[in-house]
């Protein structure tokens, strides 16, 4: 989770055609500050024929200020939306339509990151709201294209995502929830 | 999760006193038909020297209209409030103060309740608001006394819990939860 | 796990063509008496577009009595074989080799199976041996066909592999183990 | 898992007054060559009210060079053994007989290290065998006092436990379980 400029138009964006109950932008950003919100984490990776996972997705974005950082696919979930609807709709915004993930079976999440708006009480800070986030590995086996909101999508070895570079580049303790998500699959370098 | 009227009062009177920026009662009533809620279950269960669940403890509730009803420790968590701090705030509600709960060190859930207002869904099913509810066995060692909503605390061996006349007192899927831990632990009949 | 006619062929046969320091079928026989073997039991299942569990395989076989069975995808880890292997070769061997299974990309079993040799001490018995199984639910993409020692592979809906018809079917806990597979990915009925 | 000559009392000693059936120290022997065996990891924790790690217990060892060790409890599962009966038992063996500790009542690990005789299969080596090993966080509530075979037990904290100089210290790839573990706990740093 980046900051409120680069993740709003993706987060509120798809509320704006919903059906009456739905939140409002404005709601939404009272609830913030009011209530936890449920949100995934998803961590694309590509396995090889015996689900050894071979490499990891990771989004490049730019910042207002022009920095490079570097961010899982992670979003809300909307009110009356399955947690497996919430992967399915995330990976397609972030990853395109057809890269063809294979959401989990079981809702079993491998970790549920914590975003708190203060920083320090647990690995994971945001400073827009109380977020949690039931974090999962999820591998693509089609084309993935980053979207509208991303520069590239970059395909790291298990060792390169790691690196002290690429983490320094992850915001909001995604460092930590990658190599979490790394650790879960017997991938921790 | 059971019906409005007697979850109310547990669900609502913790926030009456809480610090500026809390929601009020009209307030999460509001965001309860707009967001899906963060919410936590526990399963209390004794277990022996090996770890092995000896019993499950469940709670045994009256509906307004008189019918008995049983249920898991389940509760909402809060703004700024720790999945873990809000185990055991709930579990000292329903439980009491001296029922020594051993919160899980990891905070993986054995599974993710997703309780919907729309019956069929999934297995669970709230008529007051979509919750997700990340489900734990919490094993007690203390002193379990039932509190001013609950009739009694009732220990059940696995067998007695999901015989067919204990699942049948259980609301809104929660008697599918029982056994969804009962099977996590080993324990499933 | 069946009885012993029925698994020895598949268990024991792949064995004999290996490099010196594998197993002889006597020394199986023996170590089978003196230490616990590792194990692993697939769930094959058939998942929809969102990873919602749709239908479980199982195999049908016949035993010397002429006694129809149900089964689960099972059977040992070699010496130098990793799990994920162990999976892959199983679930070819009974499910033929365009099967196109999912491996899971983590090594963490849903549960571990402890099929004692001695009937009640879990919900596992194996008459055989002492074995320790790690449990997967395993998604299959491609075509399954059943092999030597099975009559056929029935695709149920997981309310139908949940009859007590077929659930009686099934020998030495792995109706148990079938229940806890279909409790993890939520589909427990 | 240490070398052999690290490890032999410990693991082979209790086998000696075992009743008929059990394996000898020369077919143990024969048997590390031929089969996978099954062990357990446990990674000793204190933790606070709310489940919290605070720290983490490494034994420490000297090797027959005069090298200084640091290991978790880890040792193998016996013929008839259940998994949470060996938890007790090689806590108990390394810890004392006081530990109090709180085996989980899951038997679902959260991980599986595969120790292969051959480094860099995967990422835990153990020379002597390949082992199977079911890994476990374990909080335990007792006092804690090293046995014959440990110079002393420490408790660090996650940080402390984590680092450099205490990483280089373990082996065979516990530095690596130590870490899943604290990962899995969500007290990766």
């Amino acid at each position: 989770m980046t900051n409120t400029a680069d993740f709003a138009p993706r987060d509120f964006g798809d509320d704006f055609s919903r059906p009456a109950g739905w939140l409002s932008a404005e709601d939404i950003t009272s609830a913030r500050g009011q209530l936890p919100l449920v949100y995934v984490d998803a961590v694309p990776v590509r396995v090889d024929e015996a689900g050894d996972v071979i490499s990891v997705g990771l989004l490049l974005r730019a910042t207002d200020s022009g920095h490079i950082t570097r961010a899982l696919v992670s979003g809300r979930v909307l009110y009356h939306e399955r947690i497996r609807d919430a992967l399915l709709r995330h990976i397609e915004k972030d990853l395109g339509p057809v890269a063809l993930p294979l959401v989990p079976a079981s809702p079993q999440p491998f970790t549920v990151a914590e975003y708190f708006p203060t920083p320090g009480i647990t690995s994971y800070y945001d400073p827009r709201q109380h977020a949690v986030s039931l974090a999962y590995v999820v591998p693509v086996r089609g084309d993935c294209v980053p979207q509208h909101n991303s520069l590239d999508l970059a395909w790291l070895t298990p060792e390169e995502a790691v690196s002290a570079e690429v983490l320094a580049e992850m915001q909001g303790g995604q460092d930590v929830l990658l190599r979490q998500a790394l650790s879960h699959v017997g991938r921790l370098v």
